[in-house]
């Protein structure tokens, strides 16, 4: 398939493509599949940029992952096959673990994402030997890492599925979500909800990481800066305001073409 | 998978799980995964219901059918996984042929939704032999058959690419589509565009087909009263309509409920 960079949807369609391979390459569960594309309609109605609001949720969430004492980056078939990359440059940069967490597990998934983060240059890969289980859960959803998921107090969990966010804030952690939907029981049960898509969102939040690092480095921040960032950020006015350009962006922009005249059956 | 009947998302899942098992069976493409996730998002927002505007629309789509000399109804793969014992009944019921038509081409996938049609009753199969090309589209996605696509004056073309669906415009033929996204370009290129679910609007298409068609059999309805009711259409003001639910419908509603209070990272 070949698509000309011209395309006005250049960017969507190569997103799509690769995680068709992620899915033809064991990363990608059918139903991650069709997540992508309810995650798909919803950028489109936010106009496939990352908002002010995005903006906002990202350096929050990037100051709560450098306060953090021990910080997780949850990984999905989604994430691993769109942004390995940037996964791994995140973790790194945090000197934190990435671990695999699927919901539809199978073992030979979750090998597959270990490999792609470990092939992308990931120093700490977690998921393939699970010994711990979140409360409150059944079996297979519930197994993760105890020197990961499970004893971490901030998680990023980027496209996560609402019982299992839900469980995570119950035990006390700190959660960090990238969600396109600002009305998923995630996004609402989160602590920061970046409603952006993870294509851009990741790569940001390493640019974010790098960018308080080096102040932090040269003096210019300490954590009560950090600390003043994250308490600066409220969710649920995020949550609201992204639901806002949702309502009146591009379909407000769009509503005002109408549609070609018809001929045919439409009289009109 | 088990999912209680008493689920509130449970038409949803049960429908997604389908699609998933239609992947599985070599029905789906996985960019029909994909694209049956855009079409999730947007039934949220319209309520996973049919609307006033998509009812309306239906009605219209069925007396163009039983006005039509040559209709045919297209069938690609999300729509031979979700619904082929009702595009089965529709098509037997306007006496026409079901035409296998597929974006990502493949004989053997072809064959299979052949196969599916057939085994759900239908008559008047077609796409397994294709004889005939629309005019400017490359290979794959213009072969059609000549007893089918090609010379029909009227097409049922549910969840279609939009280059396709203005060329079948462009020949001269009444469009039927169905289609989540009233921004799309098949929605705008389409003579009657059904904002709606196939998994509704297929099986609702064949009650107003019979229903017409009994009081035609009756002769309560006769060719002019079928034309009034097309005439009586406009598919730019169904599609403003339908445009306008998605901006204030569930959003509108839900929008009041501010989310629940954060702890941890979110100060307010």
């Amino acid at each position: 398939m070949e698509i000309p960079k011209s395309h006005p949807r250049y960017a969507s369609l190569m997103t799509r493509h690769k995680l068709v391979e992620g899915h033809r390459n064991g990363l990608t569960a059918p139903e991650g599949l069709i997540a992508h594309g309810r995650g798909e309609a919803l950028d489109y109605l936010l106009g496939e940029r990352t908002t002010e609001w995005a903006a906002r949720a990202q350096r929050a969430a990037a100051a709560a992952l450098l306060l953090a004492t021990r910080p997780v980056i949850s990984v999905n078939g989604n994430v691993g096959a769109l942004v390995p990359e940037d996964i791994s440059a995140l973790a790194n940069a945090l000197d934190c673990p990435a671990e695999v967490n699927i919901f539809h597990r199978t073992e030979e998934r979750v090998s597959r994402l270990c490999q792609a983060l470990r092939g992308s240059g990931c120093v700490k890969v977690l998921g393939d030997r699970p010994d711990a289980k979140l409360p409150g859960l059944d079996h297979p959803r519930a197994v993760c890492c105890r020197d990961g998921i499970f004893s971490a107090d901030t998680v990023l969990v980027p496209l996560e599925d609402g019982d299992r966010a839900e469980v995570l804030v119950k035990m006390g952690k700190n959660v960090i979500t990238i969600d396109l939907n600002p009305l998923s029981r995630t996004a609402r049960a989160a602590h920061i909800t970046i409603v952006n898509n993870v294509v851009r969102a990741v790569p940001e939040l390493v640019k974010e990481v790098s960018e308080l690092k080096r102040d932090l480095g040269a003096g210019k921040l300490d954590s009560a800066g950090l600390d003043y960032i994250i308490k600066g950020f409220s969710n649920g006015e995020n949550l609201e305001g992204s639901l806002d350009i949702i309502r009146k962006g591009p379909l407000e922009r769009l509503k005002g073409q109408r549609p070609a005249p018809n001929s045919g059956t439409d009289g009109k």
